[in-house]
């Protein structure tokens, strides 16, 4: 990297937006987690589109590579440099503005550095919802969101990302800026763009600003925190609460006791809901239109699910409360697992039906080659998405344990491979699972996935070892 | 075209199932409304996905250019070659095979040939709801509602076609097949190419089958007819019914008492729901999943949408016969406007505030232009999604009228521009409206659209002279 091309970013961001200070940097370059470390040349911080389309062009014109950037929270490696060290981080979080707020089409025209926790307020402010809910929302970002299709809590009643956007405005690999801040719910008019960029980690342009969906609030809300005496059952019971749980079914996470032991342990405050012990547990939510009338329906439906037997114990909340003290016992679960040494991570989803069976047969693998290893599969069972995390057994070596990572990885993405699943649900490829895909993807999807990248990007230069 | 390949594709598929004769050939190439004829080699028909391939690659390894049909209902010509007729129409009726239905993974597996209809009762009989509904339902094909992103009239709370699709099986240009039938509710794992192929037409690959997704058939439903001032009123009300009419709103379409007459003097047995003429209607459905109590609740959202003066008379249908009865005044719309002399249509959406004035201006326009015409706006006002059609003044003389077609198109195009509208919100593109799109495109997504299908189809053998 020349210290021209350093110059000539100055000129455009200006001085203070083109970071090398090499303790500067590190927010930019720690992984959170403090899973490693990257390496870039400088981070450059331009203030809008027309900033980003002069960078983007000289870049071009340079062979500079580019890594965008969000709130820097992404699980796996795509907004941070690790290779030789001679990418430039591009950070869009000063691109933050919220350029329009439109209740009445239900959309909010916002700039990619906006954070999502911000983007929430602003609907709310309007009296709307942005229902993209993630434990990250405070620094997270909606670009960042928008560029690995974020999941979170929501996705059952909302969707992913994806489908919470209507437009984009993305600046592409040549400078060139592609304006697609429609509001428009139905448009065919074409082939479908917003898609390409939506989850393609930066790699095939960059996303600067996004029409998003807005919704309106939820007039009520119940929030249940059950028993249940296996995964068949959660899965009739999920089954069952989409058909008639009185309202809209907008939460279905799934727990085990393991999980939830763990919660009680670490978690200041956490208190066991049931005065029983359950093998697992469902945290369900459901919403409706009308103020009134959703307990009784809720209450009903769960009688009803009590007398199949699909539920043997629940606690309804019956305040604001008890409702946070529902959720915490499964917004903790990710963190706790911290505090009983190792835990070797997998984000998959298969179809809803294999759920049961992939949790099973994932748990004999894992325990097969780690005796006495905890399973603690936990997560969106309305989606199909689990992570089906795993604690190293009590009183080992954490090291040793972590050190059979990929070797734990392989034999459970083996079964969720036979089982047509997916080794990232939510989180994305990035760098970490990048030398993954070759394993499990059809080689006719990885062939045209590489032959979009080379048409889009022809010079490699937008997220280079991301993805593809 | 050599009689030496129409030998070799029936060596692929059979002799019976080429079909070169005339007559044969007219219920392939003929648009549905009769609006022209198109002129092909031969038509083929294809019984599975292996037979595809093998078609595909001959095309290509001869220059053979094709063009995908499923139930020849599409509205934009985008299924009938009209050049020089060297195309061979690849039917893909003989494709119509349910391969799968899986309802505890609300996904439904099926061939592109399948019928909507036929769809639609196959997850009714897995007691399951596929919500796409069009009123060529009876004919048109999975295949081709994908193909064109359909939109009908569930679009306001399930989506178009687009958003009821988890997965497909593609056969691309070059004979290659991407398998994508995922049940996944989420996967990351890549780029989307799924979004890529839908609503492309046929011009990137061709849909051989796809992974449907399934909902929970509602437990009630509420269906209102109501008399509103105008479409201010009526956007108020469309506001006010997503956040609080007791349930869903799965419907909110919009007519005028001009689209009402017709329907009153053409359509037999129908009749005015209310007892005083208004200038304009809403049809609005509102669905829960529960089977009490929706009622009521949608009649304290009328009574106080009729105190607000957002409604000025309400029916509620009180049986199934009634609520057809509504159903029949939206659907018999489009008919009766043949009755009343030409018709210039448009398909078009615009934001959703700007809805109002969008009809208000666009009504202007053309009768500034065509004193006497008669705008019959109507259909899906919860998406944006006006059919502006214009009738011919009383009396006047038909072929004059229609040919002021596309003078009375580009103006209300213009409008729709000037709003950042879509000129095509349903119907695609296809070949009638192609010459259109430089117009109001934004060039440098015009120009990836056609890097796009240089790089998914280089030698133009998908669909020549479709969309782009």
């Amino acid at each position: 990297m020349s210290s021209e091309i350093l110059d000539q970013m100055s000129a455009i961001v200006g001085g203070k937006n083109v970071i090398t200070d090499a303790d500067a940097m590190v927010p930019y370059l720690k992984e959170w987690r403090d899973l490693f470390r990257g390496k870039a040349q400088a981070i450059v911080r331009p203030g809008s589109t027309e900033e980003v389309v002069a960078l983007v062009k000289l870049a071009a014109a340079t062979g500079t590579t580019l890594v965008p950037q969000g709130g820097n929270t992404g699980l796996v490696g795509g907004q941070i440099p690790v290779a030789e060290g001679r990418e430039i981080i591009l950070s869009l979080q000063r691109m933050d503005k919220i350029r329009a707020v439109d209740p009445d089409s239900d959309t909010m025209t916002v700039e990619a550095g906006l954070t999502l926790q911000k983007a929430q307020e602003a609907a709310e402010a309007a009296g709307r919802l942005f229902p993209l809910s993630l434990a990250s929302e405070g620094s997270c970002t909606i670009g960042g969101n928008l560029s690995t299709n974020a999941g979170g809590t929501a996705v059952l009643a909302y969707g992913n990302a994806r489908e919470l956007c209507m437009g984009l405005e993305v600046v592409l690999a040549d400078g060139r800026v592609w304006n697609g801040l429609r509001q428009l719910r139905k448009d065919n008019t074409g082939y479908d763009l917003k898609n390409l960029f939506i989850g393609a980690e930066g790699t095939l342009g960059i996303i600067t600003a996004a029409v998003l969906k807005l919704f309106p609030l939820p007039a009520a809300r119940a929030t249940a925190f059950l028993a249940v005496p296996s995964p068949d059952e959660a899965l009739a019971l999920l089954n069952a609460a989409k058909a008639g749980a009185g309202g809209t079914l907008t939460t279905f996470e799934i727990l085990s006791r393991t999980g939830l032991d763990f919660v009680l342990r670490h978690a200041s405050g956490a208190r066991d809901p049931l005065s029983e012990s359950s093998p697992w547990y469902v945290l369900m939510e459901v919403c409706a239109q009308s103020a009134t009338g959703l307990d009784e329906a809720v209450e009903a439906f769960l009688g009803e699910a009590l007398e199949k037997g699909l539920v043997t114990d629940a606690a309804l909340a019956g305040s604001l409360n008890q409702r946070n003290d529902f959720w915490k016992l499964r917004e903790m679960l990710s963190e706790v697992q911290t505090y009983e040494g190792g835990s070797i991570k997998h984000d998959v989803s298969v179809p809803l039906h294999a759920v049961p069976a992939f949790i099973a047969r994932a748990s004999e693998a894992v325990l097969a080659m780690v005796p006495g290893c905890r399973p603690v599969p936990f997560g969106h069972m309305g989606d199909g998405n689990i992570h089906f995390n795993v604690s190293q057994p009590v009183g080992a070596d954490k090291q040793a344990f972590i050190g059979r990572w990929s070797e734990v990885n392989q034999a459970v993405h083996a079964i969720v491979s036979e089982m047509h699943g997916s080794i990232s649900a939510e989180h994305g490829i990035g760098r970490l699972k990048r030398d993954l895909l070759p394993g499990v993807k059809d080689p006719v999807e990885l062939a045209l996935m590489k032959t979009l990248k080379a048409t889009l990007d022809p010079q490699g230069i937008l997220n280079p070892g991301a993805v593809v």
